[in-house]
């Protein structure tokens, strides 16, 4: 037992190092990188989608997919005219700093203001691991029901910004978005909780905000967790 | 990374020898375990308080509950009259053998018909552990969209039973229950897909009919895979 902790440190650790030189890239870059993790089928593709036709010529996104299988989804970013490269992740449960480091092959950064990784769909073990991002986005849907902040609390706990999608199929849930905003406070007292719809389009002018202010404090070069 | 593959190896062979014992326990006991599995919030709690409300003196279940942290479901499935040990992981993403074996002393296997094991929600990790159950469960719901059997392959493939719920948000999404089907199809050619909808109903007589059949096959005593 003890060198399987042994060796569990040691794989962290390697992890952790590969995440603070990417944080330092990024800075350098001064691009604003946002880590975007949910459950599977939250909306976190449709979100980017949105986000692409909205910002069009505003600001220069790339994207980095990750999912077990397929590439649906970089065929869909791609779609919306956004550069964009595809993570497999065979059996993994989450994305891991060395495939963001690898992914960034594919990218200047320097011609970057925003890049999005969206992590493998899974509320439980990409929040256990650092990829350099700069912000965390956790995104929540209304049809998941209103307990799942206390119910997978490490996400919520280390959100820098929850986002609420599927706000359109509220009267057909039971959701309480007082319950929710309760029970994500609980864990985050201070954390943005933007509620939208990607589908009808309400609230997202509050999502383009967040990135817009996120991407201005990320253009003036301080260092994560230092504004 | 020799010494890692190794230690890997030793705690799966640990887990499976754990795990092949359970099943001869449920075999020898003549009861139905199924193991649950989902995305967050997919409807596997409520498809449990369903199914104990209309299964009512039909057969005798009980529950175990897993999840990351809090005891909700459990309360749930205990206001439902159902017998239920609830498991907190931490920050565990998926249910051990060795869990739902310290679990196991809460019940009398010889008293039951039917045990649920409610795994984390995650469409990933819980897919690769066997807990010995004699069928596994993917419960799937329309609002995450319709691709995920092949985005999360490995849940699918080893599925026993699928069931869609949340068929009566249908109409409020771009779900192809089509194109659903044709992709389970892909992974599993003749694993049987129940499509129904725990909130109003729909569809709920196939799946107990699925419970039945598959208790009655447990009654018989043959071992899981022999039948």
């Amino acid at each position: 037992m003890a060198k399987r902790i042994r060796l569990e440190k040691r794989i962290v650790s390697e992890s952790d190092r590969l995440a603070a030189g990417l944080a330092r890239r990024f800075a350098e870059a001064r691009v604003l990188v946002v880590n975007l993790m949910s459950s599977p089928g939250a909306g976190k593709t449709t979100l980017l989608e949105e986000t692409a036709r909205r910002m069009s010529g505003d600001l220069r996104m790339a994207v980095i997919e990750g999912d077990l299988a397929t590439d649906r989804d970089a065929r869909r970013i791609l779609k919306a005219g956004i550069p964009c490269h595809q993570i497999n992740t065979g059996g993994g449960c989450h994305l891991s700093a060395r495939q963001v480091a690898d992914a960034l092959r594919q990218f200047d950064l320097g011609q970057l203001d925003v890049l999005f990784i969206e992590n493998v769909g899974n509320l439980v073990c990409p929040a256990e691991f650092d990829l350099g991002e700069r912000r965390r986005v956790v995104v929540a849907s209304t049809p998941e029901g209103d307990d799942k902040p206390i119910k997978y609390p490490v996400a919520f706990h280390k959100a820098d910004c929850v986002v609420l999608n599927k706000i359109d199929l509220l009267a057909a849930t039971d959701f309480s978005p007082e319950a929710f905003r309760q029970f994500v406070r609980g864990l985050k007292p201070s954390v943005p909780i933007l509620e939208l719809s990607c589908r009808t389009g309400e609230g997202m002018e509050g999502w383009l905000t967040w990135v817009r202010t996120e991407r201005q404090a990320a253009a003036r070069g301080t260092p994560r967790g230092c504004d």
